[in-house]
Protein backbone atom coordinates (compact mmCIF):
# COMPACT_ATOMS: atom_id res chain seq x y z
CA UNK A 1 0.00 0.00 0.00
CA UNK A 2 1.44 3.41 -1.05
CA UNK A 3 0.41 6.36 0.51
CA UNK A 4 0.43 9.43 -1.48
CA UNK A 5 -0.12 13.56 -0.94
CA UNK A 6 0.29 15.07 -4.25
CA UNK A 7 -2.25 14.93 -7.42
CA UNK A 8 0.82 14.33 -10.13
CA UNK A 9 2.19 11.09 -7.67
CA UNK A 10 -1.24 9.69 -7.70
CA UNK A 11 -1.74 10.03 -11.66
CA UNK A 12 1.37 9.10 -11.94
CA UNK A 13 0.85 5.85 -9.69
CA UNK A 14 -2.24 4.78 -11.41
CA UNK A 15 -1.16 5.75 -14.70
CA UNK A 16 1.65 2.95 -14.44
CA UNK A 17 -0.90 0.55 -12.41
CA UNK A 18 -3.61 0.72 -15.30
CA UNK A 19 -0.80 0.07 -17.78
CA UNK A 20 0.34 -3.19 -16.60
CA UNK A 21 -3.19 -4.42 -16.18
CA UNK A 22 -3.87 -3.26 -19.77
CA UNK A 23 -0.22 -5.47 -20.47
CA UNK A 24 -1.52 -8.47 -19.33
CA UNK A 25 -4.67 -8.52 -20.84
CA UNK A 26 -7.35 -6.97 -17.96
CA UNK A 27 -8.91 -3.86 -17.30
CA UNK A 28 -7.12 -2.29 -14.88
CA UNK A 29 -10.42 -0.93 -13.30
CA UNK A 30 -10.46 1.26 -10.53
CA UNK A 31 -12.74 1.03 -7.15
CA UNK A 32 -12.57 4.34 -5.09
CA UNK A 33 -14.00 5.68 -1.63
CA UNK A 34 -14.00 9.12 -1.42
CA UNK A 35 -13.73 9.54 2.95
CA UNK A 36 -13.06 12.37 5.15
CA UNK A 37 -10.94 10.18 7.03
CA UNK A 38 -11.64 8.58 11.21
CA UNK A 39 -12.57 5.62 9.14
CA UNK A 40 -14.74 2.88 10.91
CA UNK A 41 -16.30 -0.20 9.85
CA UNK A 42 -18.42 1.54 7.99
CA UNK A 43 -15.47 2.67 5.78
CA UNK A 44 -14.35 -0.51 6.12
CA UNK A 45 -17.37 -2.15 4.18
CA UNK A 46 -16.78 0.31 1.44
CA UNK A 47 -13.38 -0.59 1.23
CA UNK A 48 -13.70 -4.24 1.31
CA UNK A 49 -16.17 -4.01 -2.30
CA UNK A 50 -14.25 -1.63 -3.73
CA UNK A 51 -11.30 -4.22 -2.94
CA UNK A 52 -13.50 -7.22 -4.38
CA UNK A 53 -14.96 -6.00 -7.21
CA UNK A 54 -12.03 -3.89 -8.85
CA UNK A 55 -8.36 -4.06 -9.68
CA UNK A 56 -7.08 -1.05 -8.34
CA UNK A 57 -8.24 0.15 -4.89
CA UNK A 58 -8.28 3.82 -4.17
CA UNK A 59 -8.93 5.34 -0.82
CA UNK A 60 -9.01 9.52 -0.50
CA UNK A 61 -8.90 11.15 2.82
CA UNK A 62 -9.05 14.34 2.65
CA UNK A 63 -11.55 16.73 5.41
CA UNK A 64 -12.77 18.95 2.81
CA UNK A 65 -13.11 22.77 4.31
CA UNK A 66 -15.63 24.16 1.63
CA UNK A 67 -18.14 21.93 2.29
CA UNK A 68 -18.14 22.70 6.48
CA UNK A 69 -20.32 26.14 6.87
CA UNK A 70 -18.81 28.96 9.46
CA UNK A 71 -20.02 27.66 12.18
CA UNK A 72 -19.31 23.83 12.14
CA UNK A 73 -17.10 21.55 13.15
CA UNK A 74 -13.75 21.52 10.60
CA UNK A 75 -11.25 22.25 13.23
CA UNK A 76 -12.45 19.54 15.71
CA UNK A 77 -13.43 17.44 13.29
CA UNK A 78 -11.85 13.92 14.42
CA UNK A 79 -8.65 12.60 12.59
CA UNK A 80 -6.80 9.96 12.96
CA UNK A 81 -4.00 9.05 10.50
CA UNK A 82 -2.45 5.79 11.91
CA UNK A 83 -5.54 3.87 12.63
CA UNK A 84 -6.87 5.25 9.28
CA UNK A 85 -3.65 3.34 7.28
CA UNK A 86 -4.14 0.36 9.18
CA UNK A 87 -7.94 0.21 8.60
CA UNK A 88 -7.02 0.71 4.90
CA UNK A 89 -4.56 -1.57 4.80
CA UNK A 90 -6.29 -4.91 6.45
CA UNK A 91 -8.55 -3.78 3.21
CA UNK A 92 -5.69 -4.40 1.25
CA UNK A 93 -5.96 -0.67 -0.34
CA UNK A 94 -3.33 0.03 -3.27
CA UNK A 95 -3.00 3.86 -3.07
CA UNK A 96 -4.18 6.15 0.15
CA UNK A 97 -4.77 9.52 -1.10
CA UNK A 98 -4.14 11.80 1.59
CA UNK A 99 -3.55 15.58 0.07
CA UNK A 100 -2.81 18.40 2.22
CA UNK A 101 -5.54 20.96 1.81
CA UNK A 102 -2.97 23.30 -0.51
CA UNK A 103 -2.99 20.55 -2.40
CA UNK A 104 -6.53 20.43 -3.34
CA UNK A 105 -7.40 24.21 -3.82
CA UNK A 106 -3.98 25.89 -4.70
CA UNK A 107 -4.98 29.22 -4.80
CA UNK A 108 -8.26 30.97 -5.06
CA UNK A 109 -10.48 28.71 -6.04
CA UNK A 110 -13.81 29.70 -8.10
CA UNK A 111 -15.40 27.13 -9.58
CA UNK A 112 -18.36 25.81 -8.01
CA UNK A 113 -20.39 22.38 -8.99
CA UNK A 114 -24.44 22.71 -7.79
CA UNK A 115 -27.14 20.10 -7.89
CA UNK A 116 -30.37 21.85 -7.32
CA UNK A 117 -33.52 20.30 -6.45
CA UNK A 118 -32.41 17.24 -4.41
CA UNK A 119 -30.19 19.93 -2.26
CA UNK A 120 -33.39 22.06 -1.28
CA UNK A 121 -34.66 19.68 1.66
CA UNK A 122 -32.68 18.05 5.00
CA UNK A 123 -29.60 18.32 5.14
CA UNK A 124 -29.14 21.29 2.55
CA UNK A 125 -31.78 23.42 4.46
CA UNK A 126 -29.85 23.72 7.74
CA UNK A 127 -26.25 23.42 5.94
CA UNK A 128 -26.58 25.92 3.65
CA UNK A 129 -23.55 25.83 0.59
CA UNK A 130 -22.61 22.06 2.12
CA UNK A 131 -23.56 19.78 -0.72
CA UNK A 132 -22.00 22.60 -3.10
CA UNK A 133 -18.43 21.61 -1.22
CA UNK A 134 -19.08 17.87 -1.52
CA UNK A 135 -20.06 17.93 -5.24
CA UNK A 136 -17.39 20.55 -6.14
CA UNK A 137 -14.48 18.56 -4.11
CA UNK A 138 -16.28 14.68 -5.61
CA UNK A 139 -16.05 16.04 -8.79
CA UNK A 140 -12.36 16.88 -8.53
CA UNK A 141 -11.51 13.89 -6.98
CA UNK A 142 -13.06 11.93 -9.88
CA UNK A 143 -10.78 13.47 -12.12
CA UNK A 144 -7.43 13.11 -10.69
CA UNK A 145 -8.80 9.10 -9.66
CA UNK A 146 -10.78 8.27 -13.07
CA UNK A 147 -12.16 5.76 -11.04
CA UNK A 148 -14.09 3.21 -12.79
CA UNK A 149 -17.00 2.37 -9.76
CA UNK A 150 -17.14 4.82 -6.56
CA UNK A 151 -18.89 3.69 -3.06
CA UNK A 152 -20.61 5.82 -0.90
CA UNK A 153 -22.64 5.05 2.42
CA UNK A 154 -26.49 4.98 2.53
CA UNK A 155 -26.11 6.95 5.65
CA UNK A 156 -25.83 9.97 4.33
CA UNK A 157 -28.43 9.12 1.32
CA UNK A 158 -28.78 12.55 0.24
CA UNK A 159 -25.35 12.70 -0.30
CA UNK A 160 -25.33 9.47 -2.80
CA UNK A 161 -28.58 11.48 -4.51
CA UNK A 162 -27.01 14.68 -5.10
CA UNK A 163 -23.77 12.38 -5.92
CA UNK A 164 -25.96 10.15 -8.49
CA UNK A 165 -27.80 13.72 -9.75
CA UNK A 166 -24.29 15.00 -10.61
CA UNK A 167 -22.79 11.86 -12.43
CA UNK A 168 -26.03 11.60 -14.31
CA UNK A 169 -26.30 15.64 -15.56
CA UNK A 170 -22.58 15.84 -16.38
CA UNK A 171 -21.67 12.59 -17.80
CA UNK A 172 -19.11 11.87 -15.48
CA UNK A 173 -17.31 8.17 -16.54
CA UNK A 174 -18.46 6.75 -12.95
CA UNK A 175 -20.50 4.28 -11.67
CA UNK A 176 -22.08 5.14 -8.47
CA UNK A 177 -22.08 1.84 -6.02
CA UNK A 178 -24.48 3.22 -2.74
CA UNK A 179 -23.95 0.99 0.21
CA UNK A 180 -25.90 -0.24 3.03
CA UNK A 181 -25.37 1.46 6.86
CA UNK A 182 -23.02 -0.27 9.14
CA UNK A 183 -24.59 -0.18 12.36
CA UNK A 184 -23.62 -1.12 16.10
CA UNK A 185 -24.98 -4.15 17.43
CA UNK A 186 -27.55 -1.73 19.48
CA UNK A 187 -28.85 -0.68 16.24
CA UNK A 188 -26.58 3.00 16.41
CA UNK A 189 -25.77 3.96 12.64
CA UNK A 190 -21.43 4.52 12.72
CA UNK A 191 -20.17 7.49 12.15
CA UNK A 192 -17.23 9.75 12.93
CA UNK A 193 -19.01 12.02 15.12
CA UNK A 194 -20.19 9.27 17.33
CA UNK A 195 -16.58 10.13 19.37
CA UNK A 196 -18.14 12.80 20.53
CA UNK A 197 -21.72 11.44 22.24
CA UNK A 198 -21.78 11.03 26.06
CA UNK A 199 -22.23 8.08 27.50
CA UNK A 200 -25.85 9.00 28.23
CA UNK A 201 -26.00 10.70 24.83
CA UNK A 202 -25.07 7.22 23.39
CA UNK A 203 -27.55 5.20 25.12
CA UNK A 204 -30.68 8.10 23.84
CA UNK A 205 -29.30 8.05 20.51
CA UNK A 206 -30.59 4.86 20.16
CA UNK A 207 -33.82 6.17 19.38
CA UNK A 208 -33.55 6.90 15.96
CA UNK A 209 -32.64 3.43 14.82
CA UNK A 210 -35.13 2.18 16.82
CA UNK A 211 -37.89 4.69 15.54
CA UNK A 212 -36.76 3.20 11.73
CA UNK A 213 -36.94 0.42 12.60
CA UNK A 214 -40.61 0.41 13.42
CA UNK A 215 -41.30 2.86 10.64
CA UNK A 216 -42.76 0.40 8.05
CA UNK A 217 -45.52 -1.50 10.72
CA UNK A 218 -46.31 2.46 11.68
CA UNK A 219 -46.70 3.00 8.09
CA UNK A 220 -48.57 0.25 7.40
CA UNK A 221 -50.66 0.75 10.36
CA UNK A 222 -51.68 4.15 9.45
CA UNK A 223 -52.95 3.05 6.05
CA UNK A 224 -49.39 4.42 4.48
CA UNK A 225 -50.59 8.31 5.67
CA UNK A 226 -47.08 9.54 5.93
CA UNK A 227 -47.72 12.53 8.05
CA UNK A 228 -49.18 10.45 10.61
CA UNK A 229 -45.75 8.30 10.30
CA UNK A 230 -44.18 11.60 10.53
CA UNK A 231 -45.79 11.90 13.71
CA UNK A 232 -44.99 8.55 14.98
CA UNK A 233 -41.50 9.17 14.57
CA UNK A 234 -41.12 12.29 15.91
CA UNK A 235 -43.09 11.57 19.06
CA UNK A 236 -40.99 8.63 19.13
CA UNK A 237 -37.83 10.64 19.63
CA UNK A 238 -38.83 12.99 21.33
CA UNK A 239 -39.39 10.70 24.43
CA UNK A 240 -35.18 11.16 24.36
CA UNK A 241 -35.50 13.86 26.90
CA UNK A 242 -32.00 14.99 24.91
CA UNK A 243 -33.19 14.64 21.80
CA UNK A 244 -33.06 17.81 19.80
CA UNK A 245 -34.69 17.22 16.48
CA UNK A 246 -33.09 18.68 13.58
CA UNK A 247 -35.79 17.18 10.79
CA UNK A 248 -37.52 13.93 10.33
CA UNK A 249 -38.53 14.08 6.73
CA UNK A 250 -40.34 11.42 4.84
CA UNK A 251 -39.37 11.82 1.32
CA UNK A 252 -39.64 10.00 -2.39
CA UNK A 253 -36.19 8.58 -3.01
CA UNK A 254 -33.53 9.94 -4.86
CA UNK A 255 -35.86 12.48 -5.93
CA UNK A 256 -36.26 13.66 -2.41
CA UNK A 257 -39.68 15.78 -3.50
CA UNK A 258 -42.55 15.12 -1.08
CA UNK A 259 -43.94 11.73 -1.88
CA UNK A 260 -47.96 11.81 -3.24
CA UNK A 261 -50.47 8.94 -2.26
CA UNK A 262 -50.39 6.21 -4.32
CA UNK A 263 -48.33 7.17 -7.19
CA UNK A 264 -44.29 7.90 -7.52
CA UNK A 265 -41.88 9.42 -10.12
CA UNK A 266 -40.90 6.36 -11.99
CA UNK A 267 -37.23 6.57 -11.60
CA UNK A 268 -38.03 6.93 -7.52
CA UNK A 269 -37.04 3.89 -5.91
CA UNK A 270 -38.69 3.98 -2.18
CA UNK A 271 -40.03 6.35 0.60
CA UNK A 272 -36.48 7.65 2.50
CA UNK A 273 -37.34 8.16 5.89
CA UNK A 274 -34.37 11.14 7.11
CA UNK A 275 -33.84 12.02 10.84
CA UNK A 276 -31.35 14.49 11.57
CA UNK A 277 -31.20 15.18 15.57
CA UNK A 278 -29.14 16.89 18.11
CA UNK A 279 -27.47 15.36 21.44
CA UNK A 280 -25.74 17.86 23.01
CA UNK A 281 -23.24 19.26 20.60
CA UNK A 282 -23.30 15.86 18.41
CA UNK A 283 -25.84 16.11 15.69
CA UNK A 284 -26.63 12.57 13.98
CA UNK A 285 -28.23 11.62 10.94
CA UNK A 286 -29.80 8.28 9.87
CA UNK A 287 -32.33 7.01 7.71
CA UNK A 288 -33.94 4.14 6.12
CA UNK A 289 -35.45 3.49 2.69
CA UNK A 290 -38.01 1.71 1.80
CA UNK A 291 -38.74 -0.16 -1.57
CA UNK A 292 -41.95 1.38 -2.77
CA UNK A 293 -42.30 -2.65 -3.60
CA UNK A 294 -42.88 -3.42 -0.14
CA UNK A 295 -44.83 -0.69 1.78
CA UNK A 296 -48.36 -2.49 2.40
CA UNK B 1 -15.35 10.91 -41.25
CA UNK B 2 -17.97 9.24 -39.12
CA UNK B 3 -20.84 11.72 -38.16
CA UNK B 4 -22.33 10.41 -34.45
CA UNK B 5 -25.33 11.76 -32.65
CA UNK B 6 -25.23 9.64 -29.66
CA UNK B 7 -22.74 9.60 -26.51
CA UNK B 8 -22.53 6.07 -26.08
CA UNK B 9 -21.63 5.63 -29.87
CA UNK B 10 -19.04 8.49 -29.70
CA UNK B 11 -17.56 6.74 -26.34
CA UNK B 12 -17.63 3.59 -28.29
CA UNK B 13 -16.17 5.15 -31.63
CA UNK B 14 -13.08 6.91 -29.38
CA UNK B 15 -12.08 3.97 -27.27
CA UNK B 16 -12.19 1.30 -30.20
CA UNK B 17 -9.75 4.21 -32.04
CA UNK B 18 -7.60 4.70 -28.83
CA UNK B 19 -6.97 0.85 -28.34
CA UNK B 20 -5.80 0.65 -32.18
CA UNK B 21 -3.36 3.44 -31.35
CA UNK B 22 -2.06 1.67 -28.52
CA UNK B 23 -2.03 -1.29 -30.22
CA UNK B 24 0.75 0.08 -32.75
CA UNK B 25 2.46 2.04 -29.54
CA UNK B 26 1.38 5.54 -29.96
CA UNK B 27 -0.51 7.36 -27.64
CA UNK B 28 -3.87 7.74 -29.13
CA UNK B 29 -4.09 11.33 -28.40
CA UNK B 30 -7.68 13.50 -28.93
CA UNK B 31 -8.03 16.95 -29.93
CA UNK B 32 -11.40 18.45 -29.37
CA UNK B 33 -12.99 21.44 -30.59
CA UNK B 34 -16.55 22.11 -29.15
CA UNK B 35 -18.61 24.55 -31.39
CA UNK B 36 -22.01 25.51 -31.97
CA UNK B 37 -21.81 24.93 -35.90
CA UNK B 38 -21.86 27.67 -38.85
CA UNK B 39 -18.14 26.54 -39.31
CA UNK B 40 -16.05 29.42 -40.59
CA UNK B 41 -12.11 30.21 -41.14
CA UNK B 42 -12.07 30.82 -37.64
CA UNK B 43 -13.57 27.16 -37.16
CA UNK B 44 -11.42 25.71 -39.41
CA UNK B 45 -8.14 27.11 -38.15
CA UNK B 46 -8.72 25.29 -34.78
CA UNK B 47 -10.08 21.98 -36.49
CA UNK B 48 -6.37 22.52 -38.38
CA UNK B 49 -4.71 22.46 -35.14
CA UNK B 50 -6.22 19.82 -33.87
CA UNK B 51 -5.64 17.79 -36.26
CA UNK B 52 -1.99 18.98 -36.73
CA UNK B 53 -1.75 18.21 -32.81
CA UNK B 54 -3.14 14.47 -32.05
CA UNK B 55 -4.07 11.37 -33.37
CA UNK B 56 -7.33 11.64 -33.80
CA UNK B 57 -9.50 14.98 -34.19
CA UNK B 58 -12.98 15.18 -32.68
CA UNK B 59 -15.38 18.33 -33.74
CA UNK B 60 -18.66 18.54 -31.88
CA UNK B 61 -21.58 21.01 -33.11
CA UNK B 62 -24.34 21.56 -30.35
CA UNK B 63 -26.06 24.73 -30.16
CA UNK B 64 -26.39 24.43 -26.37
CA UNK B 65 -29.98 26.25 -25.58
CA UNK B 66 -28.26 26.63 -21.90
CA UNK B 67 -26.07 29.48 -22.96
CA UNK B 68 -28.64 31.68 -24.51
CA UNK B 69 -30.44 33.36 -22.12
CA UNK B 70 -34.85 34.01 -22.54
CA UNK B 71 -34.10 37.06 -25.33
CA UNK B 72 -31.30 35.54 -27.24
CA UNK B 73 -31.01 34.05 -30.92
CA UNK B 74 -31.34 30.88 -29.81
CA UNK B 75 -33.95 29.70 -32.04
CA UNK B 76 -33.01 32.07 -34.70
CA UNK B 77 -28.98 31.05 -34.25
CA UNK B 78 -27.38 29.82 -37.62
CA UNK B 79 -27.62 26.29 -38.88
CA UNK B 80 -25.91 24.66 -41.85
CA UNK B 81 -25.13 21.18 -41.11
CA UNK B 82 -24.16 20.41 -44.66
CA UNK B 83 -21.47 23.13 -45.03
CA UNK B 84 -20.39 22.30 -41.41
CA UNK B 85 -19.47 18.81 -42.75
CA UNK B 86 -18.02 19.83 -45.88
CA UNK B 87 -16.01 22.42 -43.41
CA UNK B 88 -15.38 19.19 -40.94
CA UNK B 89 -13.97 17.10 -43.87
CA UNK B 90 -11.87 19.23 -45.80
CA UNK B 91 -10.14 19.15 -41.77
CA UNK B 92 -9.60 15.77 -41.80
CA UNK B 93 -11.76 15.20 -38.65
CA UNK B 94 -12.44 11.83 -37.40
CA UNK B 95 -15.66 11.98 -35.72
CA UNK B 96 -18.33 14.75 -36.07
CA UNK B 97 -20.54 14.29 -33.24
CA UNK B 98 -23.81 15.96 -33.61
CA UNK B 99 -26.36 15.46 -30.50
CA UNK B 100 -30.08 16.08 -30.81
CA UNK B 101 -31.04 18.35 -27.32
CA UNK B 102 -32.76 15.25 -26.05
CA UNK B 103 -29.09 13.69 -26.08
CA UNK B 104 -27.44 16.34 -24.07
CA UNK B 105 -30.15 17.11 -22.04
CA UNK B 106 -32.80 14.63 -21.23
CA UNK B 107 -35.39 14.72 -18.61
CA UNK B 108 -34.69 17.53 -16.12
CA UNK B 109 -30.90 18.81 -15.40
CA UNK B 110 -30.46 20.08 -11.87
CA UNK B 111 -26.06 20.47 -12.15
CA UNK B 112 -24.83 23.69 -12.72
CA UNK B 113 -20.98 24.40 -13.16
CA UNK B 114 -20.21 27.87 -12.34
CA UNK B 115 -17.49 29.95 -12.29
CA UNK B 116 -17.04 32.95 -10.35
CA UNK B 117 -15.03 36.21 -10.75
CA UNK B 118 -13.83 35.52 -14.43
CA UNK B 119 -17.94 36.34 -15.89
CA UNK B 120 -18.57 39.03 -13.38
CA UNK B 121 -17.48 41.26 -16.00
CA UNK B 122 -17.77 41.82 -20.25
CA UNK B 123 -20.15 40.00 -21.42
CA UNK B 124 -20.88 37.82 -18.00
CA UNK B 125 -22.58 41.25 -16.86
CA UNK B 126 -25.22 41.55 -19.91
CA UNK B 127 -25.50 38.22 -19.96
CA UNK B 128 -26.30 36.37 -16.88
CA UNK B 129 -26.51 32.33 -16.97
CA UNK B 130 -24.68 32.62 -20.21
CA UNK B 131 -21.08 31.63 -18.74
CA UNK B 132 -22.57 28.67 -16.03
CA UNK B 133 -24.43 27.74 -19.71
CA UNK B 134 -21.13 27.44 -21.07
CA UNK B 135 -19.20 26.17 -18.28
CA UNK B 136 -21.85 23.07 -17.86
CA UNK B 137 -21.90 22.24 -21.42
CA UNK B 138 -18.22 22.31 -21.91
CA UNK B 139 -17.45 20.40 -18.92
CA UNK B 140 -20.31 17.13 -20.32
CA UNK B 141 -18.39 17.48 -23.69
CA UNK B 142 -15.21 16.78 -21.90
CA UNK B 143 -16.34 13.81 -19.91
CA UNK B 144 -17.75 12.54 -22.95
CA UNK B 145 -14.82 13.17 -25.07
CA UNK B 146 -12.29 12.63 -22.44
CA UNK B 147 -9.54 14.95 -24.79
CA UNK B 148 -6.26 15.00 -24.14
CA UNK B 149 -5.92 19.09 -25.86
CA UNK B 150 -9.30 21.29 -26.36
CA UNK B 151 -8.68 24.08 -28.65
CA UNK B 152 -10.95 27.43 -28.47
CA UNK B 153 -10.93 30.96 -30.14
CA UNK B 154 -9.36 33.88 -28.68
CA UNK B 155 -12.21 35.75 -30.47
CA UNK B 156 -14.19 34.98 -27.20
CA UNK B 157 -11.76 35.22 -24.96
CA UNK B 158 -13.51 35.67 -21.53
CA UNK B 159 -15.13 32.25 -22.70
CA UNK B 160 -10.95 30.98 -22.75
CA UNK B 161 -10.80 32.60 -18.87
CA UNK B 162 -14.12 31.02 -17.95
CA UNK B 163 -12.75 27.52 -19.08
CA UNK B 164 -9.43 27.71 -18.56
CA UNK B 165 -10.51 28.11 -14.89
CA UNK B 166 -12.56 25.57 -14.61
CA UNK B 167 -10.30 23.05 -15.77
CA UNK B 168 -7.66 24.01 -13.06
CA UNK B 169 -9.91 24.54 -10.26
CA UNK B 170 -11.82 21.52 -11.08
CA UNK B 171 -8.33 19.43 -11.76
CA UNK B 172 -9.93 18.25 -16.26
CA UNK B 173 -7.99 16.05 -17.76
CA UNK B 174 -7.55 18.67 -20.60
CA UNK B 175 -5.27 20.72 -21.40
CA UNK B 176 -6.66 24.34 -23.39
CA UNK B 177 -5.02 25.69 -26.46
CA UNK B 178 -5.83 28.98 -27.01
CA UNK B 179 -5.94 30.01 -30.61
CA UNK B 180 -5.80 33.58 -32.63
CA UNK B 181 -9.16 35.01 -33.73
CA UNK B 182 -9.41 34.20 -37.70
CA UNK B 183 -10.21 37.88 -39.18
CA UNK B 184 -11.75 39.14 -42.58
CA UNK B 185 -9.22 40.56 -45.17
CA UNK B 186 -10.52 44.38 -43.86
CA UNK B 187 -9.67 42.70 -40.37
CA UNK B 188 -13.45 42.05 -39.05
CA UNK B 189 -13.29 39.35 -37.11
CA UNK B 190 -14.93 36.21 -38.27
CA UNK B 191 -18.49 35.12 -36.43
CA UNK B 192 -21.16 33.40 -37.08
CA UNK B 193 -23.58 36.04 -36.34
CA UNK B 194 -21.78 38.39 -39.15
CA UNK B 195 -23.77 36.74 -41.43
CA UNK B 196 -27.20 38.92 -39.56
CA UNK B 197 -25.33 41.94 -40.58
CA UNK B 198 -26.40 44.58 -43.49
CA UNK B 199 -24.15 45.78 -45.74
CA UNK B 200 -23.84 49.15 -44.29
CA UNK B 201 -23.54 47.53 -40.97
CA UNK B 202 -20.84 45.21 -42.28
CA UNK B 203 -18.46 48.73 -42.85
CA UNK B 204 -19.34 50.50 -39.88
CA UNK B 205 -18.20 47.52 -37.77
CA UNK B 206 -14.90 47.80 -38.84
CA UNK B 207 -14.21 50.53 -36.52
CA UNK B 208 -13.97 47.58 -33.56
CA UNK B 209 -10.68 45.89 -35.41
CA UNK B 210 -9.53 49.88 -36.17
CA UNK B 211 -9.72 50.61 -32.64
CA UNK B 212 -7.82 47.61 -31.61
CA UNK B 213 -5.23 47.95 -33.91
CA UNK B 214 -4.38 51.48 -32.97
CA UNK B 215 -4.75 50.91 -29.48
CA UNK B 216 -1.34 49.58 -28.39
CA UNK B 217 -0.21 53.23 -30.34
CA UNK B 218 -2.86 55.19 -28.01
CA UNK B 219 -2.26 53.59 -25.10
CA UNK B 220 1.66 54.90 -25.07
CA UNK B 221 0.50 57.79 -26.24
CA UNK B 222 -1.76 58.27 -22.98
CA UNK B 223 1.62 57.09 -20.96
CA UNK B 224 -0.51 53.67 -20.40
CA UNK B 225 -3.04 54.87 -18.06
CA UNK B 226 -6.15 52.97 -18.82
CA UNK B 227 -8.91 55.00 -18.74
CA UNK B 228 -7.65 57.12 -21.25
CA UNK B 229 -7.02 54.68 -23.90
CA UNK B 230 -10.85 53.61 -23.14
CA UNK B 231 -11.80 56.72 -23.68
CA UNK B 232 -10.15 56.76 -27.20
CA UNK B 233 -11.54 53.27 -28.57
CA UNK B 234 -14.97 54.43 -27.17
CA UNK B 235 -14.62 57.81 -28.74
CA UNK B 236 -13.26 55.94 -31.95
CA UNK B 237 -16.44 53.46 -31.91
CA UNK B 238 -18.85 56.09 -31.61
CA UNK B 239 -17.56 57.75 -34.77
CA UNK B 240 -19.92 54.98 -36.70
CA UNK B 241 -23.33 56.38 -36.38
CA UNK B 242 -25.07 52.58 -35.62
CA UNK B 243 -22.42 51.78 -33.40
CA UNK B 244 -24.67 51.13 -29.95
CA UNK B 245 -21.85 49.84 -27.68
CA UNK B 246 -22.78 47.50 -24.54
CA UNK B 247 -18.95 47.55 -23.34
CA UNK B 248 -15.44 48.92 -23.77
CA UNK B 249 -13.16 47.83 -21.24
CA UNK B 250 -9.64 46.82 -20.51
CA UNK B 251 -8.87 44.35 -17.80
CA UNK B 252 -5.52 42.18 -17.20
CA UNK B 253 -5.80 38.80 -18.80
CA UNK B 254 -6.86 35.83 -17.65
CA UNK B 255 -8.04 37.29 -14.23
CA UNK B 256 -10.37 40.02 -15.75
CA UNK B 257 -9.96 42.17 -13.33
CA UNK B 258 -9.34 45.73 -13.30
CA UNK B 259 -5.74 46.60 -13.74
CA UNK B 260 -3.77 48.51 -11.13
CA UNK B 261 -0.92 50.97 -12.61
CA UNK B 262 2.48 49.38 -12.78
CA UNK B 263 1.54 46.30 -11.35
CA UNK B 264 -0.23 42.76 -12.33
CA UNK B 265 -1.47 39.58 -10.88
CA UNK B 266 1.56 37.89 -11.81
CA UNK B 267 -0.44 35.21 -13.31
CA UNK B 268 -1.70 37.17 -15.96
CA UNK B 269 -0.21 38.01 -19.39
CA UNK B 270 -1.26 41.06 -20.01
CA UNK B 271 -4.33 43.73 -21.26
CA UNK B 272 -7.43 42.61 -22.32
CA UNK B 273 -9.14 45.35 -24.31
CA UNK B 274 -12.24 43.85 -25.09
CA UNK B 275 -15.29 45.16 -26.94
CA UNK B 276 -19.03 44.42 -27.41
CA UNK B 277 -20.81 46.46 -29.97
CA UNK B 278 -24.78 46.25 -30.94
CA UNK B 279 -24.92 46.74 -35.46
CA UNK B 280 -28.64 46.97 -35.75
CA UNK B 281 -29.92 43.81 -34.08
CA UNK B 282 -26.37 41.97 -34.26
CA UNK B 283 -24.29 42.06 -31.04
CA UNK B 284 -20.59 41.90 -32.21
CA UNK B 285 -17.35 40.97 -29.77
CA UNK B 286 -14.03 41.75 -30.73
CA UNK B 287 -11.12 41.86 -28.63
CA UNK B 288 -6.93 42.42 -28.66
CA UNK B 289 -4.71 40.87 -25.78
CA UNK B 290 -1.18 43.19 -25.07
CA UNK B 291 1.43 41.41 -23.19
CA UNK B 292 2.89 43.27 -20.74
CA UNK B 293 6.13 42.68 -21.60
CA UNK B 294 5.15 44.63 -24.80
CA UNK B 295 3.40 47.87 -23.31
CA UNK B 296 5.41 50.75 -23.85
Amino acid sequence: MKVIRTIAELKQALRTKRREAWSLGTEGSVGFVPTMGFLHEGHASLLKRAREENEIAVLSIFVNPTQFGPNEDFERYPRNEEKDLSVAADAGVDFVFMPPVQEMYPGKSSTTVSVAGVTDRLCGASRPGHFDGVATVVSKLFHIVEPDRAYFGMKDAQQVAVIETMVRDLNLNVEIVPCPTVREPDGLALSSRNVYLSEEHRKEALVLSQALALSDRWLAAEGGRVEALTRRITDYIQSSPSADIDYVEVLSYPSLTEPKEGEHNELDKGLLIALAVRFGQTRLIDNRLIPYGEIQ
